[in-house]
């Protein structure tokens, strides 16, 4: 099999466009906007986190403004929501699966980009989680919600940072293709999606806290 | 008419720093800001789409950060509504007006930009809507509303949209001059608050919703 | 003594991303986050202003995806949360004194940055002060709070303003070096601690409003 790495990262990056803006117009719907809004929130989410990695890693425009086929994705996310999802029942089931597939294929991408760059691979990593992450949390502070990534109930940069530190490894011993991308990315969703449904979660900030002592901490939010 | 475009376009981004820097310190007198955070807010507003447009084009550092210049509209807006504010009845349709001057402006001026910088059309018009309503984004976003580009009951980023199609069309025909230029403005900045006086609104996200429904969707938001 | 200015800026700088590191892990502890949330939040409060301030200068990637070492203050600062903060008595105070001294640092390493970058001082002292409140506010609006930068309770942006204008005179007459580096961080850090405890404030954004005014305004939030 010939693997051309630059045409199979941009399948890579236009699917995770897709299912981040899936996820956008899926949480815009949610919140009554029309359907512009439907379009912009699909767009600010699956091409934010796209858009803050060639920013950073600084090798001309954005890909999602140099190449206008990033705006198919948005557009067809959009249209797919406005029509298919009255049906739709279980809402935040939909959000957060679509919104793994794009945390999935997004580390993988973040991280290859920033290594064909020259980025060393502990910046490389960072950055895969960094664009993974990033258009979710545009997606939550934009519509005013408390971001996903901070809901201490469950995993959410975990899976992230696990996809973009595989890439990284695979890529140093060279061993990394098609096929090992299209494993990574199975594992990562399937690690985000049990996580969330098995509400795995990792220790609070503070240790000695739980869960349910938020009355507990009630006092310190006055001004002391 | 000699007709330079440089500095034509120097006047219009200039004048749009000051339309957008009056909405954000219209906001800060809303939300009982002080006058520090008035001048802050006015130049996040005035300046921060320009600056995401600039970094975008990735041309050297931003013209807020290279010209002192683009300083001047927001000292100026803080001022004028520290002084002026206070006689003021209609606040809400003021912060309108003068936020629609300022997308009606930088609509025009972020695809100018877009253009002479040796992007296409299609990423023109997109950066020329991002430069539009990106101020105006980071204005809500940062006080802590819900944005006004989202807000169902009107239309934002149509008449951006619009606007930045216009331009991007009569600079391929070789048609931009000083007279389109403000014909697009004032197409743009009519069209904008007809459909706020009117409240002229597209359909919402989903078929078959209706403005109303709120209820009808309100257990979408438990976790299913 | 021989002064190194490139190792001096990265210890001030590295000394900076702690302080701020350490506000957001707090933050994190008081929003219940998980310890994931406290390094994510600790890492974007951190590193989030110089990140701004880098993209904005344009020379090459940030430093903080350039040079790891910048990921050890966030993790330090989310350890030292983690094992210490449960016997915290005065939340508050100790997140506006790490904030403060992130603050202090922050406005004298982004000032010289850009100095140093070629901009001009005005450019200078305006970058050196979005780097030093830039962290604070992505944190803020990240965690879904009001910026403290527009608390109209105290000051916020004066000291970082007063830092940035006293390193870039400083720099204009060839007297920046250890010792005064040093001085003008004492001074910020006393201004802004002594400004938030005495409840230094200065006017509100609109003459003749006063701070009980609250319920004068509140009919003006409806749409006139």
């Amino acid at each position: 099999m010939t693997f051309s790495l630059d045409l199979a990262l941009l399948w890579l990056d236009l699917a995770g466009v897709f299912f981040f803006a899936v996820s956008g117009s899926l949480l815009a719907a949610r919140k009554q906007f029309d359907i512009v809004g439907s379009l912009l929130l699909a767009s600010l989410v699956g091409l934010g986190g796209g858009v803050i990695r060639d920013i950073i890693i600084n090798a001309g425009p954005p890909a999602a403004f140099g190449n206008p086929i990033y705006l198919l994705p948005p557009l067809l996310a959009t249209v797919l929501v406005y029509f298919l999802f009255s049906s739709v029942q279980r809402f935040t089931s939909l959000l957060t699966l679509f919104d793994a597939g794009g945390l999935a294929l997004f580390c993988i991408t973040g991280t290859l980009k920033a290594l064909t760059a020259g980025l060393n691979p502990i910046a490389a990593v960072l950055l895969g989680v960094t664009t993974a992450v990033g258009g979710g949390l545009l997606r939550d502070v934009t519509a005013n919600e408390v971001p996903q990534l901070f809901d201490a109930r469950d995993l959410y940069a975990l899976p992230a940072f696990l996809g973009a530190a595989l890439t990284a490894t695979l890529w140093h011993f060279e061993g990394f293709n098609g096929w090992t991308a299209g494993l990574v990315a199975a594992v990562v969703f399937a690690f985000r999606v049990t996580a969330w449904r098995r509400s795995w979660y990792v220790p609070l900030a503070v240790r000695g806290w739980h869960r349910l002592g938020a009355e507990s901490t009630g006092n310190l939010r006055a001004r002391d």
